[in-house]
C-alpha cells in the first residue's frame, strides 16, 4: 500500500483527490493537510465522502508528510515550490496540481504567474505529467508537474495533427469552453450560481496563463514555434471542458481519423470516437477519459478537433492518480475505472 | 418627477432597482451611492445597463441624498436604521429594502439581528409595506419597511384564509424554496455555481430571520398568536420564490378558489389562478407578480397553497417601486409593467 | 457470475442499471433489450458507456432472456405484468423497477395507473423491495417489486417516527423536490431544457401516483390508516430527490436523533446526519446512499425530517440492485460502492 | 395603429412576439393562429401572459389575416413560403422569422432545406432583414426575411472588418453557442433538461443550415466569395448565442476599436463594448441589443470578436418587430425599450 498525503485538501482538486483516493485498491491515505481548517473532519466540509473518508484535516506542521510514499500538491500555486525540495530530499516523490513546475522556462513562469519562482533548479527536473506523450519519464520521476485543465484537452486534441506535420504550426486556434469549477472553490463574485448560471461569456482573451503552457508541449512535440490564438470561455456546467481546435491542413487528403485512432490505439484514456462523432462533455462527467473526434468540414482544408475531458478529473486529480500509478509501477488504471455520469 | 436616491446600489435589489426605475415615467435617478465603488460607472458594473443608466456611483459623502423626495436602501441590515433619521429630518422619504424596520418587538429584532436597534422610536413609526394589507397606511408614510421575500410569498398566501377564520391558527407550514440571489451578491461558497448548481437542500431550519416577520404579519391579520413551521430550501434558480402552504381547515365546507379570488379581485399585483393551477415561478420571472393557486387535496382537511413570486421583484426591488408609487399618488403600477420573461 | 438480463434498456433507469451492472464483481451482461433499438450499441446511445458496455441492444423475441439468472424490467408500467409469469415458470427471478407490482390492492393499482392487472396473483407474490424494511422476505423472494423514488425518500424518512408511535399518523406532510431526470428519457414539452431550467413548480398536487404505494407503505409499518398529504415539486436538478416531513408528534420528550440513529444503525445505504444537518441531494450523487437529518424547530411540536436521494440509484436501478444482491446472498453493498460526486 | 397578425403562435419564437408586441404601443393584436390548439386562450398555455394578452388561439381558417397590417410567420420552415403570396395580394405586409425567404439562390435553399420551394419568385423580391445592412430596402419591403439567430451575431461582428477589407475572406471561423431555446419548443429528447443540463456539446459540423445564409450575407458585404468555417455548440442557458469569430487580418495597424464604434455609431441596438471588454449574454437577456468586444490577442494577426445577443429577441422576435417598425416608419426602438434582465 502506498502512503499517500495531500498539502491542501479543501478546493475541488483536493476533494476529487479524496474520491478517486478512496476507492483506490493500492492506497492508504495517511494525512490531508489545511491549515486554516486542521481538526475539522473531512466528512464535515464535504459530506459527499461520509463513509468514505475518515480523516481529519492535519495542520501541516503535524502531518509528518516525510513519511509518505507520494505527496500530492492541491494548493495554490506558489505553495509547492516551497515544500518540494524537503519532501524530495526525504524521499517522497511529489506530484504538484498546481503550476509551479510546469513551465521550463523560469523568466516565461515568473511573467505570468507574478512571482519569483523559488526552486528552478527543481524545474528543470520536473516532469510534465502528460502520460501520453511522456510515460517513460513519468516513470523515473521524482516529480511530477500535473498539467492544466486546457492544456490536457488542447494538447491531446492538436498532437496527432502536430506530429504528423499535417497542420500549419503558426496559426493554430483553441476556443476552449470550461466549467465553473474550474475556476476553484473560491469565495468570488463572478463564479457566484446567481453569476454564472443562464450566461456564457469568454474571459481572458488578452492572454491566459494556461497559453504558455500549451505552447510550450505543442512546440516540444512539433519542433517548431508553434502560434495558438487560445479563448477560454465560461460556460453554466459543473464539470466539464470542450476545446473546438481549429488548424489549417498542409494536406486534405491525408486519413484524420485512422491517424488519430492510431495515435492513441494504446491509450487507456484517450477515446477516439467514430468518424462524424461530436462528444458531449457529460460522456466523460467524473472519469478519466478523453473523448477526441476529428472532422473536416465540408471538405475543406480546415481540420476541426472535439476534445472533451472532466477538467477535475483527466484535467487535475484523475490525471494526478494516473502519473501515480506510472511512478510506481501499479496498473495505469488502478483507482481510475469510474464509469461516467449520466445522465 | 420624483427625485430618488438609491443607498447601496451594488447587489442585487439594487441593479434591480435600477433596472425598474430607468423604464419608469416619473422618476429621476438623483444618485447611487457605493463607498468602495465611488467613481465606477454603473453600466461597467452591471453592463445590462449600458445604455439605461448613465450614473456613476457616488460615495455617500457626496451624493446630496437630502435633495430627493425618496431615497430607498438596497444595504445590509443594520445601515438603514443609522442614517434614515437625518433623511426624514430633511423631508425626505424612506423605503428601507433591508430588514431594520420590519419588526415592531425591538427586542424580538435584537434577538434575530445581532444588532443593537438605533433608532427604535423609527419602528413604531415606519409601515409595514405590504400594499395589499397596509396600502393606506402606506399613503401617508414617510417611513416604509419593505417586506422581505419569504414574507411576501407567505403571507400573500395565507391572509385570505386567516382573514377568514379558515384555518387552525396554531400549526401551519411554509415550506418555501428560493433561488440564489436570495442570498444575495456575496462572495461567499456555498453559493458558488459550483456548489448550488444541480443541488437542492434545505437551510436555517432551526429558525430563519424571516420566520418572526412572517409571524408578526400573520398574527395582526388573525387577532390570535400564529404557529408556524418555515422551512426555506435553497434551489437552483437565479430567480423565484415558491411557497408551499399547509393548513388544516376548520370547515371544508367553504368555496376556497372564491375566497381567494374575491380577496385579491382588485389587486394588480397577485393573480389568484383558476382551479387546479399550479403556478411555476418562471411565469413571474422579472415581474412584480405574485401568482397563487389554492387546493385541497383528495378533498381532505389540509389546504395547500402555492405562491410564487420573483424574489427580486415583488420580493424586494417591484414592491419597493410599488410602496413608492403609492405614497406619491401615482399610478400604483407605474414603472412596473414589465411582461414576465419567459422561457 | 450471475446471468443478468435488462428489459428495456434505453431509459434513464436502464441506462443507470447498466452504469452500475458494468462495475459489479458478480455480474455478466446477458443482454439488453429493446424493440425500437434493436441492433444499435448501447455505447452509441449512451457514449459514456464507450469501454464498460460492449453490449448492443437485442430485439425481445431473440435475447434469450430465460437463460438469466435475474431479469430487471426497466420498462414502462404495464410491461413487467406481462412477461413475469414466464420468466419465473422458467426459473428466473425477477425485479421490477416499474410499479406493476408494487400496490397490493388491485383496485387501488387499476385506478391509479388506469390498467387493468394482467396478474393479480403475482401481486400477492411480490415483495415489495424496500431492504431496510423486508430484508428478509426479499432473500426468498422470486419477484420483487423495486419501489418508488419518491416512496423511498418519503417511507425512510417516516419509518421510525411511526413504528416509535410518535406521529399522529392521519396528519403526515410531505413536501417533496425531484430532478427532471424524474421524469424519465421521454419526448415531452415540459421536462424540456428551456422549459425547466431555471423555474421552479409544484405538479400533481390533486394526486400522484405514488400516494397510494408510500400510503400502503407506511400503514404497514403503523399498523394504523395513515392521512398523508403529498405534494411533488420539479427543481432542476438532473438527479436528486429532497423530501422534506412534517408530523405532529404526540410526545415532545423522545430524543428524535437517537431514535434515527439506532433505527439505521446497520443500514449500509441510509446515513443518519449528526443532529442540526441539512442534506444536500449532491452528498448522494451517483450513490445508493439516503441520507437523513431529523429537526425539532424551535423545540416546538412539529417534527421536521429531511431526506434526500439520487432517484436513480436509491429511488431506482441502485435500490434494484441491492435487491439483487440480497436475493442471491451477495454482499448488499456488491457493486454499489460508488463515491458520490462533488461538486 | 397596426393590426397585427402571428401565425404559429405556440412556440418560442411566438410567445416572445407576443411578449414584446403586448407592450408595443402602436401594435394592436388582431389574431394569433394554431391549428393545433384553436381555442386555447394563450394564457392558459403560457401563464407568463396572464393578464397581457387577451387572445385565444385562432384556427388559421378564421384568423381573417387579409384585415391584417402585417403578419408575422413563427412558423417552422416551409409554411410561410405557402401562405404569402395571397397575404401580399391582399396588401397585407409580412415578415418570415423562418427560413423561407432568406437564401436567394433557391438551388441552395432546397438543398439545405430538403424541399422544392413553392414560391421563388417572391424569394427574389423579399428583403433580408438585417437592419444595420439593408434599412433601406427594408422600409420599403412588402416582404422581410427575417434573419437566423446565427447568422445575425456572426455576421454583425464579422461586418465591419469585410467592409473594411481588414481579414482575409477565405478562411473565417465562426465558433458559435447558443442555449437550448434555439432548438424551438419542440418535444426531442436531445433538448430534455436531463440530456442538456450541466452538458456542452457541438453539433452539426459538418454543415448546420445557418452555414449558407452567413455565407451569403457576408460575400454580399465583401464582393468576394467568403469562406467560412462555422461550429456551433448547444450550451445550458434559455437564452443566448455567444459567438467567438476570428480571423486573420491584412494589416495588423488598423484601429480596430475605432473601426467597430464608427460603423455602428447610429446603430440603437448594436452595442460596441470599450477595448478590452469580455460581453457576457446575460448582459442581453431579454433585449433586442448585440453587444459586440474586438481584440487582437498578444498583438497578432489574428482578430477575435466576441458577438452576444439574446437569440429570441435580436435573433428572432426583436428583430422582426425592428423590422415592422422600420417597414411602417414607426421609431426603430418602439416595443423593444426593454432592459436587459440580471441577475
Amino acid at each position: 500500500m502506498l502512503k499517500v498525503g495531500i498539502v491542501g485538501g479543501t478546493g475541488y482538486t483536493g476533494v476529487e483527490l479524496l474520491r478517486l483516493l478512496a476507492g483506490h485498491p493500492q492506497v492508504q491515505l495517511h494525512a490531508i493537510t489545511s491549515r486554516a481548517d486542521a481538526g475539522t473532519p473531512v466528512s464535515q466540509m464535504f459530506p459527499s465522502l461520509r463513509g468514505y473518508v475518515n480523516l481529519s484535516f492535519t495542520h501541516p506542521d503535524e502531518a509528518h508528510l516525510d513519511q509518505c510514499d507520494v505527496v500530492f500538491f492541491a494548493t495554490p500555486n506558489g505553495i509547492a515550490m516551497q515544500q518540494t525540495r524537503a519532501l524530495l530530499d526525504a524521499g517522497v516523490r511529489v506530484i504538484d496540481l498546481a503550476a509551479d513546475f510546469r513551465i521550463k522556462d523560469i523568466a516565461v513562469w515568473e511573467k505570468w504567474y507574478g512571482m519569483t519562482h523559488a526552486c528552478p533548479e527543481l524545474v528543470a527536473e520536473a516532469v510534465y505529467g502528460l502520460p501520453e506523450v511522456n510515460r517513460d519519464k513519468i516513470k523515473q520521476a521524482r516529480l511530477v508537474a500535473n498539467p492544466g485543465c486546457y492544456p490536457t484537452a488542447v494538447q491531446l486534441g492538436f498532437i496527432p495533427l502536430i506530429e504528423a506535420g499535417l497542420v500549419e504550426e503558426g496559426s493554430l486556434i483553441a476556443d476552449a469552453k470550461s466549467g465553473v469549477s474550474g475556476a476553484g472553490r473560491k469565495a468570488e463574485i463572478p463564479t457566484l450560481f446567481a453569476e454564472a448560471s443562464d450566461n456564457f461569456k469568454a474571459y481572458g482573451v488578452a492572454g491566459h496563463r494556461h497559453l504558455p503552457e500549451i505552447r510550450q508541449g505543442l512546440t516540444n512535440v512539433s519542433g517548431k514555434p508553434v502560434g495558438l490564438t487560445f479563448v477560454p470561455h465560461l460556460t453554466p456546467l459543473i464539470r466539464g471542458i470542450h476545446a473546438t481546435l481549429y488548424g489549417r491542413l498542409k494536406n486534405k487528403d491525408a486519413d484524420l481519423q485512422a491517424l488519430f485512432e492510431q495515435r492513441y490505439a494504446d491509450e487507456a484514456f484517450v477515446d477516439v470516437l467514430p468518424a462524424g462523432s461530436m462528444p458531449e462533455t457529460r460522456s466523460v462527467r467524473g472519469s478519466n477519459l478523453c473523448r477526441i473526434a476529428v472532422h473536416r468540414p465540408q471538405g475543406g482544408d480546415t481540420v476541426v478537433v472535439l476534445s472533451v475531458i472532466d477538467n477535475l478529473v483527466k484535467g487535475a486529480a484523475g490525471q494526478a492518480v494516473q502519473n501515480m500509478n506510472i511512478m510506481f509501477g501499479l496498473p495505469e488504471a488502478s483507482g481510475l475505472n469510474v464509469v461516467p455520469l449520466l445522465p
